[in-house]
């Protein structure tokens, strides 16, 4: 086994995880990662906190560089190389040579492809202006920094009010630009429900972000030297001199899909519980692969870095000859916009609703420390529940310093397959410092009991 | 059954919330409760933080007041009624008037004791000194808070490095005091492992707390007006102007024990299940019953807030006619010191090792936030697990900032049965302001497989 060549395309979370792994597991086994990019291993999710000037240096953000792998795990790691082409039949792939513009071919034994996903940057009039970004690599956010350093944009217009709409409204607004936000939904946060996305809404108003629901983007203008002026939507035309594209991600399949790789959930590759896809030795992991939603029972896409990670590990310990599958997913997510946090997990009451789960659910309100304790906020939860068992399917969280993890507890419960009663019977830690007597994740269970 | 007269002995968390579930359920049943001090439901967690002076009056302690229970909930609340007698078979207590010095009779048909726990005090040469004191009440913790004003001590002495001890060595080094802690055993924190417990003494000396283990306490010295001047160990002699004794405490049982009713754990009152007693229609619950500990398997005596709480809520729910258990503990705690904050649940490796479990443990150093991002920290977790099945025995964490409150993710995964492996597959959240991509207690579970 430790003879058959590797290739993995992609040099991010789930590539390089992989890589290690097997580097662990079978230190003379030959692997060649291509990635098209400048970075290995970054955090994405970081960068947001980069562009408000929170975390200094791009480099922050480098987990592990490219000649770091060369050196110290003999990973023959190829930067600014593209693959533009698998031949799954002849098991080997195209590579473009991106600085010398060469085109040159490798086999492989085993193809990982975890070529991660792109920002959504629909074909509109203008979409090219200087000064439009959508994020998704580390470049983009190195991009939009250099912009903002060169061009000292003023007025900046986010189009998406999901996570990464509302983590660079928070970046832009910690650069005192004025901020406005734009999303087709009616809701900011689509992935909560409305009743706790109006807690999200109110709050960044009241922190200065004008927010648009129900206006869809029709397009940009441009002045006279190419840049940004403003953007044209459905209702009006908002004047900005920098726009971020939050308007989700696609899954990078195109180059699988082409070599007959199935493909499923979102457009994702689609693979199995031990991420083998529908072609022999052929992997995928990461945001480019589906995943399986351990609630729906079905695969979904969820782009996120710790389902890559995971991916990463499991394809790595299969790749190199072991046994493990992929857990699957809670959907679990956290985010903050400034003092308010914000997490979910499992099933939000309009999933339960569009699943035709018979489900109740309820939302509560308590402080996040013992009331008299300084320091000590408000916090929501709400809880759904499968009604006659009592079953936990999913809770979310909005509110004060010290809310938002607390939604681990509750996506613990449903992993263990927990019911409401479960959770309020449950020793919680509780100092004044720390929580209330009964912890609010706990007073969310007991009203719904 | 809504005629039987009940009696309730304190008038605390555990009596009051048994007091308050029964007037929901049963609107016209007579409820006297005797309550020997002068407050009724205060938060005893917050003591060292009202005289720390975080806490700006003992009025912010107290969660409802006599007058309300009695005005609102028609409960006949009897503050300054201590009761000295239960007679079984008569179904009668007699009781004193504090104030009035007067005692009378009152009769039963329910009878609960929720008489809580008393700080111990050992019967040693100058114990009385003026300036000593041990913390259990609210009256207590108010004693203390006058005495500082009153004769601003510099130099504390606490004896014993609990949870108590801890707080209050906290405190009043926020209060400027310099402040020495004995304790007889080898280590602070005994429910920690010494390896986890060493993490916090140098955490404490570092702050400026002067800490002498394996010391063990001989006496007080006074001055002459009778004021504590210095502390006597088996080693030394500590000058002190306020000694606070955080030795522990002891279930006020002796009133319940000599009306024939049997004791458990630690001289707790011994209950079943649903919190009855070895007699019939005598209840028991909070600080002075037993509780039936998860893993151990046993019972045992955990004075906590949590679990007055439930005891409180199930006593209620049994004397009111309807059906309720106390659904056992797992002994998770949380405290802090300053910025350094500390949490366990179930087992320590020193409980596996006695209770002669075939264990594995680990403890590893993780960030608490993305490694990156501004105000990350580290945090220490250990994990006890069972050989073989892999099944979650306990957890400690000592951390700064957002580490100790993740302690439920373990208690979480403990109570739903879950195995090192579970702990790895699970969705938890992440987002850099909040967790590396994979949650410290994760890590610790990588480790151990």
């Amino acid at each position: 086994m430790s003879e058959r060549k590797l290739i993995v395309i992609g040099g991010d979370a789930a590539g390089m995880t992989a890589a290690s792994k097997i580097r662990r597991e079978q230190p003379e086994r030959e692997i060649i990662v291509f990635e098209r990019g400048h970075h290995t291993s970054y955090a994405a999710c970081g960068i947001p906190y980069y562009i408000a000037g929170q975390v200094k240096s791009e480099e922050d953000l480098i987990a592990r560089k490219p000649e770091v792998f060369r050196e110290k795990q003999n990973i023959d790691v190829r930067i600014r190389h593209e693959v533009i082409e698998i031949d799954a039949a002849k098991k080997q792939v195209k590579v473009k040579d991106i600085e010398k513009d060469e085109v040159y071919s490798e086999t492989w034994d085993d193809l990982l492809i975890a070529t991660g996903a792109s920002a959504v940057k629909p074909d509109l009039p203008g979409i090219n202006a200087k000064g439009v970004f959508a994020l998704s690599s580390l470049q983009s956010g190195i991009d939009v920094f250099n912009y903002m350093k060169k061009n000292n944009p003023e007025k900046a217009l986010i189009v998406g009010g999901g996570y990464i709409g509302i983590e660079m409204a928070e970046a832009l607004l910690d650069r005192d630009m004025d901020v406005t936000l734009i999303d087709m939904a009616p809701q900011v946060m689509t992935t909560m429900d409305k009743d706790m996305a109006e807690l999200i809404l109110e709050f960044m108003k009241k922190e200065g972000i004008k927010v648009f629901p129900e206006e869809k983007l029709s397009g940009f203008e441009k002045d006279a030297e190419g840049k940004i002026k403003s953007v044209v939507t459905d209702k009006q035309n908002h004047p900005a001199d920098l726009v971020i594209l939050g308007m989700g991600v696609k899954p990078n399949s195109e180059l699988a899909a082409a070599a007959g790789v199935k493909l499923g959930a979102g457009n994702a590759i689609c693979v199995k519980k031990d991420l083998a896809t529908s072609v022999p030795h052929i992997w995928a992991a990461g945001d480019c692969a589906e995943s399986y939603h351990l609630l729906k029972k079905q695969q979904v896409f969820v782009p996120l870095g710790t389902v890559a990670n995971k991916h990463g590990q499991v394809a790595g310990i299969n790749i190199s000859g072991g046994k493990a599958e992929f857990p699957g997913v809670l959907g679990t997510a956290i985010t903050k916009f400034r003092k308010l946090e914000i997490s979910r997990t499992g099933l939000s009451e309009r999933e339960a609703k569009e699943l035709g789960l018979d489900y109740k659910s309820n939302t509560i309100e308590a402080t996040t420390l013992s009331s008299y304790y300084p320091g000590t906020g408000k916090m929501s939860v709400k809880l759904v529940i499968e009604k006659g068992t009592g079953r936990i399917l999913g809770g979310q969280i909005v509110g004060t310093s010290g809310s938002a993890k607390r939604i681990d507890t509750i996506a613990t419960a449903i992993t263990g397959n927990m019911t409401v009663q479960n959770l309020v019977d449950m020793d919680l830690s509780y100092a004044p410092p720390f929580s209330p007597v009964w912890d609010p994740v706990q007073i969310a269970a007991r009203t719904l009991l």
